[in-house]
């Protein structure tokens, strides 16, 4: 008669519910008799507000994990000591044989935490981490849900802006995309995928992997105006300068508006400016900002699979008796030449994943320019799911009048 | 043996292409000897630069029609008095018998202009306008090809989004999605149709139509915040205060980034600055820019197929001698109370059209709270075309442990 605990931390994505169900489905699948979420995250279970997971229904199950965001609620928020405790008392209080929590590194240390404590403790409990974040930045698995869908809305949306931009490139001529990711490159490298060939865009990717020079930017978004008459730049919102000052960042004192009140421009506000001031060329932005996390109409079905699958793999790991670890997927089969992609789930202990980040490696960017290597490309290209929507450009057939 | 030129112009949109070829397709139909696209709008036919649409493959066609942007390129210029005589000169000397514009209210002016010049000097020549804008600003015409397409792109992803506020509530509780519509509210109106609830994004709407008063905005916001634990507004770039300021205006000589560039923030930046000054509250913002009108995965095919009609029914018009006009949709059927959604093509005269917009009306708003009327939901939704995806909400079930 197990009593399992779910709970949903840290940022949000298309396919965080997807893995909710998972753990619920397969934890009535494996006869767990209570089947509890927290609200909030872990905020939640400081507080004992719980929702009763087990007697949804099937219906409410189905469109909850087609529904973006986190349906328990989720958190940011890092325990205390005490509160780690706190948490410990009142889990075993609640008689909870397996604490389940699905987020990205932060999330993965309180898992590590609460785990580690429980078995020093002696205590009966189980504590799985489901991976979950946009910004694909845990060690250990190939890649984390949630960002295939986010990969595959950048990417699409990318392309598509870039029209505009082509095709009003005697008005519009630049655009800055920026993107999130924290300190990974990984969301801004994914907008690589939706080019085609070199009129597609993003024609420039920056990412915070790599120092960001204002001079050297402006330097590419002139070359590559030049040379096509139009640029689409990505820019990741984290980028900083090799002093490791923010870009958006503007001098507080000096920046108010009408109102007095300190206006933070952002990143790409601010390199559209100097893109004006320093070239004369107009530039405009994209942020889609929390729209490219939250897309079931741009969600990657894989992506979407993928999710579910580490939420049952996470109860099953619990039921086995496994405690301290994360769910990670490992790729079975590349997607490339000819081979189906495939991933299966598996397991690391998940103080390898706690507070670390795995950043864009150097051999999935191109050694001189601003862009991705072709080994991201075939990396990356499985997890967005069905290919990105094909377009067209008219044939070059001068009229003969 | 006739010869029709086209052209498209102004801001770019998901189907201003459909039209294209809905142009193309009936001219060869009509027998049209033929059918020759300007490049970047006016400044195509000025610069004589001409593309062959009638020896275009049937495979390229059909992918030009789903792909967002101008397939040709755009402009947005206006044309000198000496420019437009120099237009029907070129016109004249390659023997065009019909011109077709594709474009918003500036399209339609130079459209007048020139079909007026070419009237008044006995011209053998027809000018068609053929409407297109995301803005839904034309007066005369039910509605704009470019609007419904928009509009379901910001229905979905600001309710998308909204849940992810919803899901942050303690972390992120405020959010801004700033629109675009130039001086009309038509498109940050059009978000409302994503809300089925009033848990949904968005809760509340500034459109341009109404002044915009700072202290009453965060009033509002206050207030939601208060009622749901979080919030989410649009807010049309282009809303302005009572004594006419746009809001996004930085003092340019107080506002410089770190490296002296004048920034100018934007309208939803300058609002999260204020919300997180007067309110306490955490607040960022979404800015789709130019994704909103380019999106082909959110298509509305209501709007694609009627984008492909409005280009027809130009032909058709110039073809049976029709001039300073601009092809119009009018509802015959409402979409409403079980009778289906239907529009035909009309013809209007241009000069109605040129340099006039159509605001959002006074019945289309809520008398009262920063929302819009039920009779502007009932216009609206058919436009939209399918449904928009349905989410769930986990059944409120508290666990009994």
């Amino acid at each position: 008669m197990a009593r399992l605990l779910v709970a949903q931390s840290g940022g949000c994505t298309a396919v965080i519910n997807s893995s909710l169900v998972g753990v619920v489905d397969e934890a009535l699948r494996q006869g767990v008799a209570d089947v509890v979420g927290a609200r909030f995250g872990i905020r939640g279970v400081l507080g004992e507000d719980f929702l009763d997971l087990g007697r949804q229904s099937r219906s409410t199950l189905d469109l909850v994990r087609r529904t973006p965001s986190a349906a328990l609620g989720s958190a940011r928020y890092r325990l205390s000591d005490d509160e780690c405790a706190r948490v410990l008392d009142i889990l075993a209080r609640r008689r909870i044989d397996h604490f389940l929590l699905i987020g990205g590194n932060d999330s993965a240390d309180t898992a590590s935490r609460i785990g580690r404590l429980a078995a020093t403790a002696g205590q009966d409990l189980r504590v799985v981490a489901v991976p979950k974040t946009i910004d694909n930045d845990l060690p250990v698995t190939d890649h984390c849900p949630g960002y295939g869908s986010a990969a595959r809305f950048l990417a699409q949306c990318t392309l598509d802006g870039g029209r505009d931009a082509e095709a009003m490139r005697h008005w519009d001529p630049v655009k800055v995309v920026e993107v999130m990711g924290r300190d990974a490159g990984w969301l801004a490298a994914a907008t690589a995928l939706g080019a085609r060939d070199e009129r597609d865009a993003p024609h420039l990717i920056y990412v915070p992997e790599r120092p960001f020079d204002l001079d050297r930017f402006l330097a590419d978004v002139r070359e590559t105006h030049q040379r096509l008459g139009y640029c689409v730049a990505v820019v990741a919102e984290t980028v900083r300068d090799a002093a490791g000052r923010p870009l958006g960042l503007l001098d507080r004192t000096a920046a108010v508006d009408a109102f007095g009140h300190p206006v933070i421009a952002g990143t790409a506000a601010t390199l559209c400016a100097a893109i004006g001031a320093e070239l004369g060329l107009k530039a405009r932005f994209d942020k889609p900002g929390t729209m490219q996390r939250m897309s079931m109409a741009l969600v990657s079905e894989t992506d979407w699979h993928e999710a579910y699958a580490v939420g049952e793999a996470a109860v099953r790991a619990a039921v086995e008796g496994q405690s301290e670890v994360m769910v990670t997927l490992r790729r079975t089969g590349s997607g490339e030449q000819g081979q189906p992609y495939a991933c299966v789930t598996g397991l690391a202990p998940v103080e390898q994943v706690a507070n670390r980040q795995r950043l864009l490696p150097e051999e999935f960017l191109h050694p001189s320019r601003p862009w991705v290597s072709d080994a991201f490309l075939s990396y990356a290209r499985p997890l967005l799911g069905a290919p990105l929507l094909e377009y067209g450009r008219l044939e070059d057939t001068a009229a003969d009048l």
